[in-house]
């Protein structure tokens, strides 16, 4: 498993890592025993230059670093080259460096000759090879090969002549069908078959099939994937690797992957990556999407543990996700003893039930606690009677409307009544809207009393309709997420009114902090000065 | 192709179609060449019902309905099941029957033995024969063949020899690789080979594989793919027919796809689906994502444009997508020369930029048109100078909060102060949150002078946040679905306030419905009674 999640991935569109994220997700690929990471291009900004230096501090045992540049420019020899020279700089184990298969790309965009291509490409093989272990991927295979198969041969064999130790066939425009990926990469080990040299695939999902391409690379005899956890990457992204790990070590039993460790981490994984990169999760993401084993109403739990195995291709369990019943009578069943556990309920069976009944009936209000864990908390603490309020709504308001019709500006105020103990606290605020007002009123009016929520902001906000079908008088469901700079924390609420559906989960946000400060140590007496 | 958007996609999680979206979709498949649109499962819910009785006034052209149930139940004749009865009440041309082939499901689930399970098969498809084609999903059949190939191959035979027309292989569980689907269809098209009956591939995608799977069974000789429009569907989807029907047009020249209609139409078909279906886009979405063919910065358009082949598979436009190099949009110009069309814009070359420049100005602050058609022929008039608005908005208040904090009872009330020619309407609403207070207000404050704005009603209400990565100050995206009874009609509005972008999106519909008619014949006057 070769990862570039650092480097491919990151020409994802809106994905943007800091140096501290890319850090943290070399530490984590490791972990789960991915064999190379690929960390950054160093010649293109400074920020990978400076992976590269800090990525020497951490211990990623047996994986290897890798950096990735391009092969010298025409005219110059290699060792005066830039590129060269900040992949040298890199002190990886590795160096992953690309060039050009196709004569045309060669000719018509590079503007070189054939023969200077393949010499840019061994000189430049060479000179690395002093230096670390070298991967050649050859940009546009398959297209090149289409067209000129003699010379898309020649460039790998500059490449293995020059040191090369891996070849990896790239189907870099991801246009290319399996048939043509089987029959390619056979014709490429035949054309080497006197390199002592290992093949790698690198597929991009342009036409949905990279998942297959690098399956069948692997079956005609390549033994590397470069992917990008959960296939995040440019245009329609790379190859995700979570997807090629769980069908070749559940799928394929001629295949060891991650070293023979289990893939119970594959789940977690690929949240915290999304988590880094600030994306959406993809719910329907094969195998470690939170719909990947969700079983929609009418169907009884008992038949589904009677005979998982009829609606479920694998144990969920063994990439780490888990198994959902949406919407019948025992929806997040996993949940509450996930959660149970993590709240020392123990064996305490009615309470397990009265927990479960409040999730019924919450979930048929349109309620959903996937990422609203921090509401789910206060849930459990609130049935099982530990939950003490911070502080109680007397009353809040909201007026908005125009005001500037012509240019369409709209204002929003808020006017928030709290009782903190026995003292009241009376605030108002303005916003972009009446959320934004709303939010800026309660930590407004609360920050007397618990100036801790200075902290506290809200990095997202999502509205969604439940019931779309009784136009504007449908269920809104908001969610929240949270961050006081340390941790993030998602609260949701749902009402057919969207200020008070916010409301809650701007309430819940807020009794999550102080409730997690309160068992962190006693807290402090509210101070009774009013506002 | 055989589309099951309406019924297999509605199973996906967070998936819920009204009556009217039902009708709208099928109306979409049939005009872009699908022959096959299954409408749903009439015995499981009324509106399915009410669907196969209005889809009946639509004109579909060649496209086929289909209704799905099951096979009948066991020790019952097929006449007097429930299923076999609502399958034959709904009146279509098709019938797609599922019924078993795994042995270990048959006995172990549904506790039938296995000469009743392929009495029930043969007798159901034997009973549909008589009212209308049979289609019959094999469900399970890759998973029951490689637990009894024998018995397998003998369901098969159960439905052809009792008049099912067409077989299809269903991989249910979404764990079949590429080798195996392969295989096992050649191995069902020749335990079949004394009947004359065609195969259909019914994937799933929950090894990222249904694409793949899908083509690899059209390779072994199967004639039909069922699957829905962005893959949505249970847990990880169905295949994405998009992805199918571009990868058979464009790459697999031995086949034709949509009766040899071009594919242009493919983006916008599957933005309308998700609109409709409130989902968020997948914007790494193969084809016809937003970033299927977007470029990260720092790339020269004209590079691109000298050598698009080393950067796209395909040419976007083939289905209707568009490159973008992203920092500088060009989004908008398919559909806005599809508009211009029907409005007779001709030639005029600076309407249509001053039309393209409003768009991209309107799309950078978070319109999309796709499904708020109605909202852009306004623009259309707006630009053109052919608008003029039936009142103008004096004022509009919302006022909302809590009324009981502790039950969580709300409200929300709205001022509403208009102009209609000379005459001050100003009114007030209560509703159940401030945008249905909002709605119902302005309606009240018109019907003075527009009593026909009487037979209008909000089907649909939808709110999206749009850049949600600072929190409740991010802009919202309202989108709505009114109807007279006669016409349904979407609408847009954004802003940073909600009640703005809600306020925006109903004079639109308000706006709508009057020029609609003022179209139609002279505009009586209005009337100069205030309220």
């Amino acid at each position: 498993m070769y990862d570039t999640t650092l480097r491919d991935g990151s020409q994802g569109e809106g994905v943007s890592f800091s140096l501290q994220d890319k850090l943290n997700i070399a530490q984590r690929l490791a972990e789960i025993g991915i064999e190379f990471i690929e960390g950054g291009y160093p010649l293109s900004n400074e920020k990978d230059v400076a992976f590269f230096e800090k990525v020497r501090d951490l211990d990623l045992g047996n994986s290897k670093v890798c950096a990735f540049g391009m092969t010298r420019r025409r005219s110059m020899k290699a060792e005066n080259d830039p590129g060269m020279k900040a992949l040298v700089a890199a002190g990886t184990p590795c160096c992953t460096m690309v060039g050009k298969t196709w004569d045309y790309h060669a000719t018509e965009v590079l503007r070189v000759t054939l023969d200077e291509n393949l010499a840019m490409i061994g000189e430049s093989a060479e000179f690395l090879a002093k230096h670390s272990e070298v991967l050649y991927d050859a940009e546009h295979f398959f297209d090149g090969y289409k067209a000129n198969p003699k010379y898309a041969i020649e460039t790998l064999r500059a490449a293995a002549s020059a040191g090369a130790k891996w070849l990896v066939l790239c189907d870099t425009n991801g246009g290319s069908l399996p048939e043509e990926v089987a029959a390619i990469t056979t014709a490429a080990r035949e054309g080497l078959s006197d390199y002592d040299v290992q093949f790698g695939i690198h597929c991009h999902n342009d036409s949905e099939l990279a998942v297959a391409n690098s399956l069948t690379a692997l079956d005609a005899g390549a033994t590397q994937v470069q992917g990008t956890i959960n296939g995040i990457g440019e245009r329609c992204g790379n190859v995700d690797l979570i997807a090629i790990i769980a069908n070749l070590g559940l799928k394929k039993p001629n295949y060891e992957v991650l070293g023979g460790r289990p893939l119970t981490q594959l789940t977690e994984l690929s949240r915290f990556v999304y988590e880094t990169a600030n994306l959406q999760w993809r719910g329907n993401q094969p195998f470690v999407g939170q719909s990947a084993f969700a079983h929609k109403g009418g169907m009884h739990v008992h038949a589904i543990n009677k005979a998982a195995k009829t609606y479920e291709h694998i144990d969920p369990e063994l990439v780490g996700n888990e198994r959902r019943i949406l919407v019948s009578e025992l929806s997040g069943r996993s949940n509450i003893e996930a959660v149970a556990g993590k709240h020392n309920l123990g064996e305490d069976k009615e309470l397990m039930n009265k927990i479960l009944a409040e999730v019924v009936r919450l979930e048929n209000q349109g309620y959903q606690f996937e990422s609203a864990t921090a509401s789910f908390d206060l849930l459990i603490k609130r049935v099982s009677g530990t939950f003490t309020p911070h502080f109680e709504t007397i009353k809040y308001r909201i007026v908005a409307g125009d005001r500037d019709v012509e240019n369409h500006v709209a204002f929003a105020e808020a006017i928030i009544k709290l009782k903190v103990g026995d003292t009241l606290w009376f605030d108002a605020a303005e916003g972009h809207g009446p959320v934004n007002a709303l939010d800026a009123g309660l930590r407004k009016a609360l920050t007397g009393a618990y100036p801790q929520l200075g902290e506290v902001s809200l990095i997202d906000y999502k509205v969604r309709v439940v019931d779309s079908a009784s136009g504007t008088a449908a269920s809104i469901r908001v969610n929240i997420e949270s961050t006081d700079g340390k941790e993030t924390w998602g609260t949701i609420g749902v009402s057919d009114n969207i200020i008070e559906a916010s409301w809650r989960a701007l309430v819940d946000s807020v009794e999550y902090k102080l409730h997690r400060e309160a068992a962190a140590s006693k807290p402090a007496l509210a101070q009774t000065v009013g506002s």
